[in-house]
């Protein structure tokens, strides 16, 4: 891949005025020197049925090939019961099969997410983490942005207005440029 | 609710000969006296958008209903990557919606999975106890049902044919009717 | 056991002035009617030696005979490392043991727990949750009391002084009896 | 650090015929071309206790000087109540602490455990993977070396005769010293 770290980021919610689809158009405008971030919508990703894994629908198709082209994913994640939203997860299911055409396959990965209670996602985060070992992903250990009490840190429109949350992700999105920059020279990822 | 205890089964998985659907075929044999074994399928619900949870989809309410008029719920699971597939994890999220209408509230819960590896889906019931927690439902501790190398327990028409695992399931639907009926007595479930 | 409930706390650290061992003495103040809350220390409890599992050491066989005289367990617990402090789950481990002997077997548990960062020991308390499983306990549901920024939320000399945490552990205390009498009059628990 | 990978290895149990140390004893016999293995006991490291962090005893010190030492760590778990022993948990509190001082910071890690369950350890594995994003440690991936059923693949002696389990702990070490090339090329760790 080229030069310049190409993340491919996108927000686990289908609701208009989702916190996560708000911070991930906060990202955009945080993305450091040597990355590009492009993002991609969930919203026509059907339930994954293991017997049509061959022959995905088309929005499944350009999912898994814009995750392929990508050199490092940003996932922008809501919790709901504790976890991930079925919706996140399901798109992550998709893309990692047929067995052997696992689009995350050597991806590195950073992990946001806003939610109205304390942990910001906390519970979920941990989750995904536990995904990234079978995927074959590499996770940035630090830093890990948790945003809490979403509700104080977007203005009326939605936007991210909390300085300290959005210095966060700008140094998410540096630590990850920088994490996959490394593993490249090392030939680890490819 | 009655005195037979009313048992709402489901598997996580839409592929047509699933491991998981088997299971849950074979857990209709295999039930107690003074319960009894209602499946329901999850292949119409559409992904969760937060949007609509206020009018959701037909296949939705349905299910919706089925949960909330149960006494009890055996979640049967299959593992995708090291988690709770999306498609099981989407319904739990349509019925735990909107806020005050949680239909698992207060419902007893057994889980059972079967998979090809070694693990026998350990890593997605391990997901599923910790959404537990928030959707206030009681688990039970033992019996654990973990299908390993599912490939030789099922016959070619995917018919359960291990012994163990047949008896590990029975054990499963006597503990859950009688924890459920338990709790009953002692008021603290619906 | 008799018509008090007997809740056994102890909290997993032994820093003299641990936020932990401050909320213990503040639940100490904050038992309801029809409870009893006695303490223990965890300072004289060696390594865990399965070797020497039928022949422990005094403190350890203290420790198990108050675990096993109690109703239901409050543990306060800090959180090292993203997990349960080894010195905790030490204490954990000796009385599980030996096998068929594990002195947790079917007692209700609260957990509790206090931390200088956000997310107030939540990683630690999953953990706890997951052990309940193996061990054979009841955890409530709710509340689950994670008291983040704990630096803000005792006074100088150590005490608890924040109002919405001292309310807080009174609601679990009152949650913990009341589920434990539940679970007796079910017959479900010792 | 020098041009051969110097491993550090221990086992989380004290039991004398532990599987586990069994396991770190056949590792000794299968580490690769360009790597080292040193192995060090948990023996002597007493109940971590914060008041005493900055001057810790003499067994904690050696301890922590080896960790620092070492260029990739292999944790050797047993599973004790569906999570890591409290011993092992100990040891890595100590050598964690204080602030500002974690031995572990940017170390690359290998797992392995054995277990008489069906699991071999899984679930101790993922809390310690939890741990490792506190510790900013670099886990492998692959392979996950999980011994099911240790019972069946030692011999009376306690020498682990199993050949598939022989060849996936080569293959562990092998891939944890490939991983930690890569890193120390790219400069990720020290």
């Amino acid at each position: 891949m080229g030069e310049v770290i190409h993340i491919l980021g996108f927000a686990g919610s289908l609701r208009k005025e989702s916190y996560n689809r708000s911070v991930l158009r906060a990202a955009l405008t945080l993305v450091p020197q040597g990355a590009r971030l492009d993002t991609v919508e969930l919203d026509d990703i059907p339930p994954f049925n293991q017997d049509h894994e061959r022959e995905p629908p088309p929005a499944v198709r350009a999912f898994k090939a814009a995750v392929k082209a990508a050199d490092a994913i940003l996932i922008v994640t809501p919790e709901y019961n504790y976890s991930v939203p079925g919706v996140l997860k399901n798109a992550i299911d998709w893309a990692s099969r047929p067995y052997g055409d696992n689009a995350w396959d050597g991806k590195t990965v950073g992990v946001v997410g806003a939610s109205v209670g304390m942990l910001g996602t906390a519970r979920a985060q941990y989750h995904l983490r536990q995904m990234f070992v079978f995927l074959n992903m590499f996770p940035l250990n630090q830093p890990e942005v948790m945003i809490a009490h979403a509700e104080d840190k977007f203005d009326k429109e939605g936007n991210l207005k909390d300085q300290i949350t959005t210095q966060k992700i700008r140094e998410l999105l540096e630590a990850l440029t920088e994490w996959t920059n490394s593993l490249q020279k090392a030939n680890t990822v490819s």
